[in-house]
C-alpha cells in the first residue's frame, strides 16, 4: 500500500481512498462504488470540503424528522459501511429505535454478511437486511430486496449514497426520504424530501449532534422542507468553488526548467 | 451484470462504468483507478461531455508536437488500456514511430503483462514497458520504472490520466509533456506543457484526426502553447456547466405523490 505522508496536501482524501481500495479488495465495496466515490470527491472538492450553511439547515430538518419518526431506518451499502460505520453507531446511540438495514444495489449473501459484520464491529446494534424478506414494488427483483422489519415498514428512510431508482421507489411507497449525496444534480438528490448535500461522514456526525440537541419529540410531525432551495444553494456553492479554485497557489513547487535546445519554455507566460 | 437499456439517459456512462468494473475484476484496473475515473466523470459532466474549443486547440498543438517529435511515447496505465486501447492503436497507425509503453503507478509484473495484452489485442504494435529497464530520477523506486527504449529517452511524452508526481518528474528530466486529464486543477494538468482537458477517448480520437491533417513535419519544432490559458478556459466552461445544469429538466418523471396523513408534501414548492 502507498505510504502516505501526513504532510501531503491531500492526505485526508488519500487515506479515505486507500481505505476504500482496501474495502474493495475485501469484497465490501464494489467497483461501481469506487467510481461513485470518485465522483463524490470531485463534488466535495468544489463544495470546499465543508458543511455549507444550507446543508446544515437540511441536517437540522433531517434530525427533527428522525426524532419525530415512528419507524426510522438507515439504509446501508458497502460504501457507507466502509466509510462511516462508527458514525452510524454514534447516530444510533443518540436515537434509540433507529433501525440500521443493510441494503445493497449489488447484493450477494456474502457481501451482505460482510457488511453487517463491519457495522456490528463498529458498535451498530440489531443490523437488519442480511436476509431479504421483503420487496420494494416497481424495482427489478435483484434490486428490490429489503427487510420486512425495516425499510419495508419505515415511515422515514435515511438513504446515504443511494440509487435514484430506489429513492423514487421508496417515495412512491409513501415513505419520507432523507438523502445524503454530494451531487445536487443526481436523481437521488432531486427526488429526496430532504437532500443533504454533504460528505457522508461529516453529515452523519453533524446529524448526530443535531439529534442530541433536538427539542421535545413531536411524534409524526414532519415540517415541510425546501428541497429545491437546498439543491440550488449547493449548486451555487459548487459553481463558486470551481471558479475560485483556479486562483489557488500550487501545492508543490514547480519542477526545474527543462534544458531544451528547441523553443524556449515560455508557454506558460504567453498572455 | 446490470442489464443496461440503451434508452437510459446515462447509457454511455453506464456502459463505460460497466467496462471498467469488468476490467477491475480482471485485474487490469486497480481500485484507485476506478476512483479516479469517477472523479473524471464528474468533471466531464460539467464540461458538457464534449471537446471544448479550447481543448481542440490544445489537441491541435499536441498533434503538431507529436508529428515533429523525434522519439514520441505514449504512457499507458490500466485505465487507459481499458478505456481506449483501440483509439491508441488508431493513433499509432497515423503516427508511425509513436511508441506505446505500459507504465503503471501500481505495477506488478502480472498487471503489466495483462495490460500489454489488452493493447496488442486491440492492434497496438511493439508495446514497451512490460519489463522495467530504466528509472525516472526523483521518484520512489516502485513508481519510477520505465522502459529505457521508451519514456526514458523520449523527447515528447503523451501522458493520459497520469499522476502529478510523475508528470513533474518527466519534465524535470527535460521532456515535453502532453497530458490528457479532465481535472484542470490537478497537478498533472498544471504541470503539463500541453494540458488537454477532455475525456480520454474523445481526445485520442480527435488527436488522431489532427495528426492525419497535420502539415509537413518540422523535426524538433515545438511551438509555444498557452497552457495556463487552456486551464482557465476549461475551468470557466465547467463553472458555466455547473450553473446551467440545475435548469435541466428531470430525465425521469416524478414518482407519484405520497399518501401521507402528516404534513402535505408541499416542501418542493415552498418559495
Amino acid at each position: 500500500m502507498t505510504r502516505l505522508s501526513p504532510r501531503h496536501p491531500r492526505y485526508a482524501s488519500l487515506r479515505i481512498r486507500a481505505r476504500l481500495a482496501e474495502s474493495a479488495r475485501k469484497g465490501i465495496v464494489v467497483p461501481e462504488g469506487l467510481i461513485a466515490h470518485g465522483r463524490a470527491e470531485a463534488f466535495d472538492y468544489f463544495l470546499g470540503e465543508r458543511t455549507t450553511p444550507s446543508a446544515r439547515e437540511a441536517i437540522r430538518a433531517a434530525a427533527t424528522w428522525l426524532v419525530n419518526a415512528e419507524r426510522p431506518v438507515v439504509s446501508v451499502n458497502g460504501n457507507v459501511a466502509s466509510l462511516a460505520a462508527s458514525s452510524l453507531a454514534a447516530l444510533q446511540r443518540v436515537r434509540p429505535g433507529l433501525q440500521v438495514e443493510v441494503n445493497l444495489f449489488h447484493r450477494t449473501p456474502g457481501r451482505a454478511a460482510r457488511i453487517a459484520r463491519v457495522l456490528t464491529d463498529a458498535g451498530v446494534h440489531d443490523v437488519l437486511g442480511v436476509r431479504p424478506t421483503g420487496r420494494i414494488p416497481g424495482l427489478p427483483s435483484d434490486r428490490a430486496h429489503v427487510d420486512r422489519r425495516g425499510i419495508l415498514v419505515a415511515d422515514v428512510c435515511l438513504v446515504p449514497l443511494e440509487d435514484g431508482d430506489r429513492t423514487e421507489a421508496l417515495q412512491a411507497m409513501g415513505k419520507r426520504v432523507i438523502a445524503i449525496d454530494l451531487n445536487p444534480l443526481s436523481r437521488t438528490a432531486r427526488a429526496a424530501d430532504i437532500p443533504i448535500i454533504d460528505e457522508l461522514t461529516r453529515a452523519l456526525d453533524a446529524l448526530t449532534r443535531e439529534v442530541r440537541r433536538a427539542g421535545p419529540r413531536r411524534p409524526s410531525e414532519f415540517d415541510p422542507f425546501d428541497a429545491r432551495g437546498a439543491l440550488r444553494a449547493a449548486q451555487a456553492a459548487m459553481a463558486r468553488g470551481l471558479q475560485r479554485a483556479g486562483g489557488r497557489p500550487r501545492s508543490e513547487p514547480r519542477a526545474s526548467p527543462r534544458s531544451s535546445p528547441a523553443t524556449p519554455r515560455r508557454s506558460r507566460r504567453t498572455p
